[in-house]
């Protein structure tokens, strides 16, 4: 059930005859090795020829690697450099075109690769190769984005009963962490849970702040479950709340609804951005609107499709992203509603629906 | 109290001057901008000039990088692209060279910077800028690692009451991550709990493998302080060792101690490797001791200097790393044995002495 042996192979074929020519494709950054291997990657580089492909590792972790890698790849262990043993098996298996994406090495490492294949083998930018294929969630990657929403969901409900005037940030965010681990798993990122004018900081970091009788608190976390991500953002309201919160909530509440209902495949990604920012724009608000409106979720917390105002992407069936108007009123407030969805055939699935 | 107020501006003109006449330094590695500002740097970069310095970053980050950062640092917040907003910030002010290090920055980055900067504003490659300032631990810094180091040690102390037969190396995991939760910091890295042959893999996962009732236990574990950290491996013994094992952890005990003894200021960090490796080799064990013998730790748990066969660092005071040689018998068993030593006039302190 990898993707590796389930579809990469062909598809990655398919693509290699296609993109410029290349003959293999250098992936060095970790998260797409596991994606296409099913093995937690750390400093190593693999190549993917089209009969076969190699995995470059260190002696700390070959034994490891051996073990854990699919059939299909061998493990090679460097000595001199990854740059000396990357250039020698291309050579060996006689590759005049390498791709590589020039936003996963460093202007470094690239000029030592460069120095040593120029001549015979050639490196040529082939951005996106693996992004654009973990844009599209297997069934297996959709059950565990599932999993990881269920233990999300539990851990809320428990956080809920303890979100009460006197409890502090940290606190709360100790008895969540509590929780989260007691399950078993660990967090997608550093939560934030930001009370009263906190939430009007879009990254805020978890302070002593104590909840007060009348406030706000806005809980952005994620649960991971082997590798796979949730990430929502849930309001919570205690007490007598202002006019300007609550109507500001309905407010970002109706830009999420109006811009989920535009999801389907083929939409154009900064349509839905748009969708969401007109409407807060007709509210006043939209210079309150910062960021975009939302991003992909899968092996990183942040991958591709972005939803933005200058995003190119198109929409397909499959996909997996975050839908995520906000409005921060600086010094004041701020209002944040996050959900996950699927993008299916028709439209979309709201994975976070039954979240409150 | 930040290095930055306190040395860093001063000996950074200097090092301008005398450095390729670079006249700012762009810094692209979020650990290097918290180094010199003490603010947690997140998608953000920092341009330093002799007079003014840059924090640039985008609407997420802008308050509280507005807050945190020291007084003498400007936060200016992009909209089009950092590169955009770096060039323009390089034209007011006049820069003609920028240094950075090529080593922090992706080739798509630097290709997007380049593409802006070519004709007026020149970009200088000045690698290790900041790394050689981390290199040498201000007072403040080495109290922190002392303080992960006394938590370490408590930590440790925990553990040992359950480093017994029956118990799985994910159960003492558990326990360990319990105790520093506690005790309200976290860890450093994923601590490596390798049992029984298990340790014979450098960076083994943690499994369900039960400890025996014969068995050998290798915890290698760091705690983080506000950043700076701890980084040790202790081996426990169970029931009855065979000879080879014990007569082997004399053996990488005999390397460490010969190694540490080495240690003193313009002694080269190769020359010290060498003193434990030549040990292993004369015992026949050098084959089985693949990695380096140490390294520099700090804001990072793997830093300058480098302790290795290759490297070119020159001890100096004020300089903490780990000394850490190692047998591993493929299948069979491995000893690591880890400790840290931060750098005196003299010769070294142990720091990490008295942890049993």
């Amino acid at each position: 059930s990898s993707p590796m042996q389930q579809r990469s192979y062909d598809e990655r074929s398919e693509e290699f005859s296609c993109k410029k020519n290349i003959d293999a494709f250098l992936v060095t950054k970790d998260v797409n090795i596991t994606y296409l291997t099913h093995f937690p990657a750390s400093e190593s580089w693999l190549l993917v020829g089209r009969k076969k492909s190699f995995y470059i590792t260190d002696f700390r972790y070959f034994h490891e690697a051996k073990k854990g890698l699919p059939k299909g790849v061998e493990v090679v262990r460097y000595s001199k450099s990854m740059f000396d043993t990357t250039f020698e098996l291309a050579s060996q298996q006689k590759l005049k075109h390498i791709g590589f994406d020039d936003r996963h090495i460093s202007l470094a490492s690239f000029k030592k690769l460069k120095a040593r294949c120029s001549q015979r083998v050639k490196l040529t930018t082939a951005n996106n190769f693996i992004e654009e294929l973990r844009q599209i969630k297997a069934p297996e990657e959709i059950q565990l984005v599932r999993e990881a929403l269920a233990i999300h969901a539990q851990a809320l409900n428990y956080l809920k009963g303890y979100i009460k005037p006197g409890i502090s940030e940290r606190d709360l965010l100790l008895r969540l962490a509590n929780f989260v681990k007691a399950k078993g798993v660990g967090f997608s990122f550093d939560p934030i849970i930001a009370s009263g004018p906190h939430s009007a900081l879009p990254h805020a970091k978890v302070t002593n702040r104590k909840v007060l009788k009348n406030d706000i608190v806005l809980v952005d976390m994620g649960i991971d479950v082997k590798g796979y991500k949730s990430d929502l953002t849930r309001m919570f309201f205690l007490g007598k709340i202002p006019p300007l919160v609550s109507q500001t909530n309905e407010f970002v509440k109706t830009a999420q609804l109006k811009a989920i209902a535009k999801i389907r495949p083929h939409e154009r990604a900064r349509e839905i951005d748009a969708e969401a920012r007109n409407y807060l724009e007709e509210k006043r608000l939209g210079k309150y609107f910062g960021h975009s409106l939302g991003h992909g979720v899968g092996l990183e917390i942040h991958e591709d499709p972005k939803i933005s105002q200058t995003s190119t992407a198109v929409i397909q069936e499959g996909m997996i992203f975050t839908v995520e108007p906000a409005v921060y009123i600086p010094s004041q407030f701020g209002i944040r509603i996050e959900d996950m969805v699927l993008v299916t055939q028709q439209g979309c699935e709201v994975l976070s629906d039954n979240i409150h």
